[in-house]
This record gives structure tokens, C-alpha cells and sequence, in this order.
């Protein structure tokens, strides 16, 4: 991916912000981190419970077709034979002899064919499925050297299992190897006989879950881009086989419209259809939705039409019957299955980035702002009284919205005014709602909106109703 | 613990409604499960969903002391040394030589106390904590025989560590031995200073997290009582020493009123203070409060007073300054800490036992219902459209009430009403809305109220702020 020098600016500057407000810092920070893994401060914690309570709404509330799972990050090892990761979940990992780094073979070739601006390939060219002594032979003609210390001595790429093990149980013959979930995917699919019974859904019908999932792989950083410990918001919608493109080509345009509908640039975003040659073996039809970060266009969204793969392989090794009974066509058939899939943080990390501005307000006065869409706010009002004296007057309006509303307010006393807005400001708060003197007489506040920076005065009993419109979502 | 017969099938019944319903499943089922993991379905992990956001309302939102965070799962492996995970976090085991079975020691003596309705203990006994020898020495001299064959052949106990491990990283050098957290708290304690810096809070403030702990032990089964992958509500409330023991009554006292204010029984819960001998080192009280459940009164949740042993072991550890400078009285000091800790699933279990009712209507017709509280049912309303022939005008009413409320509704038109009334009982849902034939005309609707079965006609267009009034929390 190009890194055009600007941008990476962009990044940093919200890497900082976010570490600054509080919405991201470094995982385990005090003991030097730990390889790419983050923490969510208090205002990130809010975003990350508004995009997914976003997400539930839309894709699970408002929808009679879709119900709600939350399974278990432990799951019976034989998910994972049957599911294909045990098999083949895994990265091609080569070795410098001379500095002994440790490299992804298939990006080695990616890059170079990026930085020469050529689509030239290892022979039998699959990705990270590539064979191993064709991805070599094509690394040793092209001379792609070791990007650590630049020679060209590699060992013959060996496939990594991305999952990461543990063992479970304490008694003697029941201790066995087990792995963290990669995907939340799987764990739709064992219950899906479970859930089709007890829910009573007729087909077509999706079952979502969010969750997190955990992926031993080496990160290109990026911040919270890619983490090895990672939350996906994921669906897998059955339907009769047959209809699969229909539903496809729907769940596309409806995640599409739901990073719409929460503010992101339409010229930032788009869709990337897989080829032939990039589809796993048993999908018909995969496509992203871009976004174009800091860094460059990257995924963000997955939508996979993974055809009835998965069931049929948790038939195979688990035995049990999990085709779907037609009652109208009488009809017995294994389910097809569309899958939309979204990352947490990812998705956190794009709102984030189109949401930064450094506004100019006059010469040499910039302020910090965060355009964030009112449902993902973290903090949606902050109260202000103007002085310290009308401090408590004023926390009797905040403890009186937040009761009603339900929402995460500030209450601030720290500063000038001027000062106050500008924090709120950076923190992507929409309202501020200022208690002064007057107030104790007029029972009225202003209330200054953050992105046009309108102030309007405001009876203290019309607050609720004003406020609960603004943050319907 | 007591096991009345009674009781006992309390729990089978909740368990039976849990699995047919769809609120808990056996774990990877279709593949035998695995060793007492369980899946939450489409009813459970509503239920989840609602108790998170009414602990947070009421710990973090409505309280402008208190802020979030969600701290990674996967923590740089030195928290553990310095919190003395590593070092003393496990459970002494003992092997029956005779038929290779393992088990807790202590949990051994405690049963035989129990049986017996003795206070003998064996020498220096500290729990879990007992030197092996005494703990052996004991079990000889009283007979305690194996529970699986009958045997007294045991070994020596040994600690057992309870921490998952894993390996993080593929290049060579980095892979280290990392953990699955085996508690919450020390995300919270590792991120004190950043968060104390950006969020601004003063002492007394608190830190408040939701989120996934592992352990790997002996679970004693009981449903979702105790599992090895479970979730946490953890608060640490930092301040000055010499305030701690007032502010551990004061989180007593609002946890056992969160609990109430869910509507559970008040004659179910208790408080347990623990005795001096059952304090942790670090400790100067702990309360337990406990729950009657179907086997017996249990632990719900804890509050304990953690002194300053966290922050202190940190700083140690990182040799980061982790003191709190106090502006107002300009000293510096390490602050003491109170953690109210709830588990997630252990309170749905008290919510589901606790709202469960087989209530006899007249001669042989009983209704099962759960009188679960407006702010946990799953299912807040049901549209049901009285004949299939209306079903799109009683579905404009559900996609109305769903769009403006943001809840979980149910629309069912499957059977007769009586049954999808019961049906309902059973989910918990508090309110049925019937579209009948006359509602064409006089566009209103029959409210049903699940535990007092009343029902009453009201306008299509009062149901908003009816039910909005009805499920704020």
C-alpha cells in the first residue's frame, strides 16, 4: 500500500488524540506492552458500546429475520478440524538465515510486486496457499532480500497455524490441547440446529453475535488496524440455495448503508469484489468494503457467500443431521449461507479517522474536532456550569438527564468555558449545555452544538424531549 | 452445600427451560460439549445484553465518579508475576493412586465438614492455602476415601496453577508464554495512571470493566454457576487511605440494592462478611454477598477492600510512580482500593431462578413465567396479529414501536393466542400487543401484562410513551 507522507501524519495525530482523550493506549502499557494489543480508556469503551449497540439495532433489533448468539471462546476442538483451521489456517512463514527475522513469504511478494509495479507471480500463485518451493524460487529470481538486513538467504516458507492453543482440564486424561476461537463464525454454526429449533425462524433467517476472536499472526501494525486479540461483529444469514447471490448483493448494500448512516465520507469508502483467483474454494462469491485509511485503501468489511460449506463439513464430523425442513415445499436441504462480517476496532479506527478535522477559526487558532455521528458519540451531552458556586444547581440538571436518558454525559467545572468547549470538542461531544447565573432565574440553559458551534437558549424541562430526538438512532 | 431433593429440581426445570427456549445451550453440543461450557442463545444473550447496560447505567453512567475502560484480554505476561498469579494462584490437587482421579484437597475437607457437622480442620488450615502435609495428614486420620472408588491411597496435594496459558508471537525470540486473564482488576490497575491522567477524575474515583476471565478449574458443574470462561462486572474504586472501610460499606450496601432494585427476592440474598482467617493478605474486609440458589446458598458477588497490595506490586514490578498527588491537601500517596466484582452469568442465573414460577391458573393447568423485571426480559413486547389475514397491518405496529423504542420485540403469528400468550410467560415477556380485527377500525390495540394477565385497549399511537414510561430503568 502507498504511504504518501501527509497522511501517515493524519494517523499519528489521531493515535495521539486517542491516547491524550483516553479513547486507545497501548495494552499492558507500565511492562512495555504487548505486541500490538491496545486498551480502550473511558471515552473509547463508549464508542465501542455505541457501534455495537449501532450494529445490534440495525442489523438484529429491527429485523424479524435475525436473532442474537453468544457462544463460548472455548469450543470442542473438532470445530476447528472440521471448520478447515486446524488443516489450513495458516500463514507461509520464511526464515533469514543470516539475521534469523521471520517473514511472510506472500507478502514479500506482494510488496515487491507493489513497489515494481508488476504482476508477476511465484508459479501455481495462491496467495498464502502459494507452494512453498515456488514461492521461494520466485523470491530467489526477483531478489527480494530480507527487509531486516537485506540478504538473500531464505529458508523454504513453512506453514504457521494462525490459532492460539492452550490446554484445558486438570485431570489426568481429559487435559487436552484447545484453541482460542479464530472466528466467531464457527460458533453460529454448531448452534445452528439449536437455535432453528428453539426460535422457531423460518428460512431465509440470520443469527448474529459479536464477540472476540484471536489470531496468532505477525500485525503490520497500523494501530488498532489489526490486532492479534480482536472483536468481530459477524452474521451468518441462511437461506435456500438458489438465493444466495440475491442475499449477497443485500447484505453488501445494507452494511454499506449502515457505515453510510453513521457519517462516513461516501468517498471513502468502497466495494472490492474478489476475483476467481482470490475466492476460498468454497465461496461463489466474496466481496470487501473498503475504506481508504491514513494509510491507504484496506478492508474493512467482509461479505462471503461461503455456499452450505461449513454446515456440511460440522454434518461430516459431528454426524448429526443439520439439514433445514422446507414445511411449505417440503423440500430437505443444507441451508446456503451469506456472511457479513465486521470488525470492532476496525471499524472504531474508521470512524475515528473520518471523523478528525483541524478546523481553522481564525488565523492561527486551529481547533481539534471529532464529527462523530450523535449514536457514536462516547460522551453525548456535557453539562457546564459557569462557575464553580452554580456548580451543584447545575448537577442537578445533569443527574436529571442522565436518569431520563440514559445517556453518557460529562459534567465539567474545570476552566474557562472557552476551554471546556474545546475538550468537548476533541472528545466528538455534541452538546454542551451551559448552567449560568441566569439560569438560576430563567430555568433555561444555552446549549451550543459542537460542529456548527450555534448556541440557543433552552427551557430546562424542553432538555429531555430535545435530547432524546437528537439521539434516537 | 445442602442438596434438598426439592431444590434440586428447581434447577433442572430452569436448565430445561434454558435449553428449550433458547437461553443456554450446552457448548459446541453437536460435538459433546466441552467440560461444562455453555452457549448463550437468542433469549440469553438478550438477558446478558440488558444486565451489562443496567450494571453500567447504574455503576458508570448515572455516576459522574466512575469511568469505563475495556482492557485487552492478553496482558504483557509481568502483570501476572506482580499481581501473585504466577506465584500462589492455584488449587492443591491430590491423585487417588488406586483409580488415577484428581481433586481439590480442600474441597475434600470441606465436604467432610460438612457431612459431619464439624469444625475439626487440619493443622495450619488456610483454605486452599493449607500446607500439603496437614491437609494429607488430616484426610488420613479422618478416612476421607476417594469419591470415585472408595480408596484412602492419595498423593501428596500439589498447586495447580488456574491460569490458561499460551504461546504469543511466530518469530523467533518473541514467542513468550502469555496468559488468559484470570481476573479483570489488573487490566484496571495497569491503566490507573493513564486513565487517571486523561480522564481528570480526582480520589475518590472508580474504574469499571465488563469483560471475558479464564480459569482452569474444577468446576463443580451447577449450570452456568461456575464455569472456566466466564464474564466479569469489576469495579476498582480508588481513595484515600483511611476512607476504605466507608466506602466498602457504602458499595456493599449498592450492590445488594442494584440486585433488589432487579427485583430479586430480598429473603433469597444475604450478606457475608468474611472472618479474619479467610481474608486475603491483602485485605482488611470482604463481603460476600450471597444468593440461595436451587443447591444452596452461594456466592453472588464480592466486595473486597484491597488496600494499596495492587498499585504497590505494579509499582514494584514496572517501576513506574503509580502514586496519586492530591491538589488539595498537596500530598502523594498510593491510594487504597475497593472492588465490587459481579459475574455476568452467575447473575443471570439468579435472575432466571429467581423470576421462575409455576403458577397453577385452575385444576391441571399450571403456566410456567418468568416475572424477570422490565429492564432484563429479553423480549420487552410481542406483536401478535390476531389471524395471518391482518399480520401486515399488526407488523407496520412492530416496526413503529421498534424503530422509536430501540428494543427487543417479538411478532408472532404462529398458533392461537392462548398459547402464544404462554409463550411468551415462559420468555419472560412483560407485555403483549394483540392486533385484532376491530383495530382496522378503531386503531387501537389489547395490552396484555404478563404477570398479572390484565389487558386493556389502547390507541396504536399512546403505545410509544406507554411503554417508553414502562422499560425506563
Amino acid at each position: 500500500m502507498a504511504k504518501p507522507k501527509k497522511e501517515t501524519t493524519l494517523m499519528d495525530k489521531v493515535v495521539g488524540l486517542c491516547k491524550r482523550r483516553g479513547f486507545v493506549y497501548p495494552g499492558s502499557e507500565i511492562y512495555g506492552g504487548l505486541a500490538n494489543a491496545w486498551d480502550f480508556g473511558p471515552l473509547g469503551v463508549e464508542l465501542l458500546k455505541n457501534l455495537k449497540e449501532a450494529w445490534w439495532k440495525k442489523f438484529v433489533t429491527e429485523r424479524i429475520d435475525m436473532v442474537g448468539l453468544d457462544a463460548a471462546i472455548l469450543m470442542n476442538p473438532t470445530t476447528w478440524e472440521a471448520s478447515g483451521h486446524v488443516g489450513s489456517f495458516s500463514d507461509p512463514l520464511m526464515d533469514c538465515k543470516k539475521c534469523k527475522s521471520r517473514e511472510r513469504a506472500d507478502k514479500l511478494v506482494e510488496n515487491w510486486q507493489h513497489d515494481n509495479g508488476s504482476d508477476e507471480q511465484p508459479a501455481n500463485w495462491a496467495g498464502e496457499k502459494t507452494p512453498p518451493q515456488d514461492m521461494l524460487d520466485f523470491i530467489n529470481a526477483k531478489n527480494i532480500t530480507c527487509p531486516q538486513c537485506g540478504s538473500l538467504d531464505w529458508t523454504l516458507p513453512k506453514a504457521f497455524n494462525l490459532m492460539f492453543k492452550t490446554q484445558q482440564g486438570v485431570v489426568e486424561g481429559e487435559g487436552k490441547e484447545i484453541y482460542l476461537r479464530p472466528e466467531t463464525a464457527q460458533g453460529i454454526f454448531v448452534n445452528f440446529k439449536n437455535i432453528h429449533t428453539t426460535s422457531r425462524k423460518k428460512i431465509p433467517f440470520g443469527i448474529a453475535q459479536i464477540g472476540k476472536a484471536f489470531r496468532n499472526e505477525i500485525t503490520p501494525g497500523n494501530f488498532v488496524f489489526r490486532t492479534r486479540e480482536f472483536e468481530q461483529m459477524e452474521i451468518e444469514y441462511f437461506c435456500k440455495p438458489g438465493t444466495e447471490l440475491e442475499f449477497h448483493a443485500f447484505w453488501k448494500k445494507f452494511c454499506m448503508d449502515w457505515y453510510l448512516g453513521l457519517g462516513v465520507t461516501p468517498d471513502n469508502l468502497r466495494f472490492r469484489d474478489h476475483d476467481q483467483a482470490e475466492l476460498s474454494h468454497y465461496s461463489n462469491a466474496t466481496a470487501d468494503i473498503e475504506y481508504h485509511y491514513p494509510f491507504g485503501w484496506g478492508e474493512l468489511c467482509g461479505i462471503a457467500s461461503r455456499t452450505n460449506y461449513d454446515l456440511s463439513q460440522h454434518m461430516e464430523y459431528s454426524s448429526k443431521d443439520l439439514q433445514y425442513f422446507d414445511e411449505a415445499t417440503r423440500e430437505k436441504y443444507i441451508p446456503f449461507v451469506i456472511e457479513p462480517s465486521l470488525g470492532v476496532q476496525r471499524s472504531a479506527l474508521v470512524f475515528l479517522c473520518d471523523a478528525y478535522e483541524e478546523e481553522e477559526m481564525k488565523e492561527g487558532d486551529t481547533r481539534v474536532v471529532l464529527h462523530l455521528h450523535n449514536q457514536l458519540a462516547p460522551v453525548k451531552i456535557a453539562v457546564l456550569p459557569l462557575a464553580k458556586k452554580i456548580a451543584d444547581n447545575a448537577k442537578s440538571v445533569f443527574d436529571n438527564l442522565v436518569r431520563q436518558l440514559g445517556l453518557n454525559m460529562d459534567f465539567d467545572v474545570q476552566g474557562s468555558i472557552g476551554k471546556r468547549y474545546r475538550r468537548q470538542d476533541e472528545a466528538g461531544t455534541p452538546y454542551c449545555v451551559t448552567f449560568d447565573y441566569e439560569s438560576l432565574d430563567d430555568n433555561a440553559v444555552t446549549i451550543r452544538e459542537r460542529d456548527s458551534m450555534d448556541q440557543q437558549r433552552m427551557k430546562i424541562e424542553e432538555l429531555v424531549p430535545f435530547f432524546r430526538e437528537k439521539f434516537t438512532y
